[in-house]
């Protein structure tokens, strides 16, 4: 059944670790399956939103785009990743479009059934913090990077969270994208690339990336 | 009594809004008041955290250092808002450094006292998570500017939030403060000011900048 096979998966989401089996029911009851083809839009900032979003299998990349039509790529979600949790909490337009790298599924919760279970299920409230607490961390650096690292920095760093977030390591995380995720040109990627190259912490197996000496990395990285 | 002058002004902040009296008796009580100089460190980024702050007067930022002394300036508080909410709701360390811009007060409350609260006060939970929701959604504007908005138009965004924010109009926000918020130099918000000022979109009175053209500026910003 479908719905039984979601809320197998609701509880092994971080956001729904702490609920109730019977809210974790009526989700699972409430949820709508969607299916992306790669390049497919799921759906664009400014918009009402759609509810909450969990990622059942693909990648999908969540942005924005400047007046001039630049994507700054914000986020790249796998599979068990919950999406637009910031619409689905405050009702709120999107705050960013979001579409598939891959071919995706994916389900939404409508906002209202979320708020309606995050008002009845004390420990959902409890685990949507930390969730959101994680995110909020993420950001913070994400902002520091983009106004205080260079490039080179930049990428080892994100380099460096591939080793703890294998989403990231996909092979449909091409160099545009990372160019567009690190808020730089796939030509400044790539002169990084070789810079880390030369340190000895990266080496080049075909066009795949090795980490070869995370302490390299990491001095590259700043942290 | 302090602990009641702390009690009041907790009803009135926003994080606090569905809280049960009982709980913000507690934390009123736990709380502790300090005195910081203009320019005094409060925290440090990477430290333990001492719990939730809540700014009683003046002013004060949150910033990011580079390795090479670099400052960033995430955002700056005045009287009411809650800062380092991300330490005290996670136990993890301190995720940016706070100094005093003016001369200020701010009340501490443990971490622990904060979590206890939260565990057993679900409205507090509810109030928390729109808190928070608030704050990425900031976050996720601010990561857009960085990445995708030249910085006429990060300064137009910023003096539009004036009009929304008095905190960012106090005098002790100067245009070096404002060039660390935004990344850049005080040269470069210099000139970019003089843009808006062409465009018709700010009038200088003295040294004191103001918005005569909001629509003006909305299109200077790019939103």
């Amino acid at each position: 059944m479908l719905e039984s096979s979601l809320r197998d998966r609701l509880r092994h989401i971080a956001v729904f670790e702490g609920a109730a089996g019977e809210q974790l029911d009526a989700l699972a009851g409430r949820a709508v399956l969607r299916r992306f083809l790669p390049g497919e839009i799921i759906f664009t900032e400014g918009e009402p939103s759609a509810g909450l979003w969990i990622l059942g299998s693909g990648r999908v990349k969540a942005y924005k785009l400047s007046p001039d039509g630049d994507e700054y790529v914000l986020r790249i979600f796998g599979p068990g990743d919950t999406f637009n949790d910031l619409a689905a909490l405050d009702g709120a337009p999107n705050a960013v479009s979001t579409s598939a790298i891959t071919s995706a599924t994916a389900w939404v919760i409508p906002a209202a059934d979320f708020a309606a279970a995050l008002e009845a299920d004390h420990s959902l409230a409890l685990a949507v913090i930390r969730g959101l607490v994680g995110r909020q961390r993420r950001l913070v650096a994400q902002v520091e990077d983009l106004a205080l690292r260079p490039v080179t920095a930049r990428l080892a760093r994100f380099l460096l969270e591939q080793v703890k977030d294998p989403t990231l390591a996909h092979p449909s995380v091409t160099r545009a994208l990372i160019a567009s995720h690190l808020a730089t040109t796939s030509e400044s990627i790539s002169r990084s690339l070789r810079v880390l190259e030369r340190a000895g912490a990266i080496r080049f197996d075909r066009h795949r990336i090795v980490i070869t000496d995370v302490a390299a990395l990491r001095e590259e990285a700043q942290i």
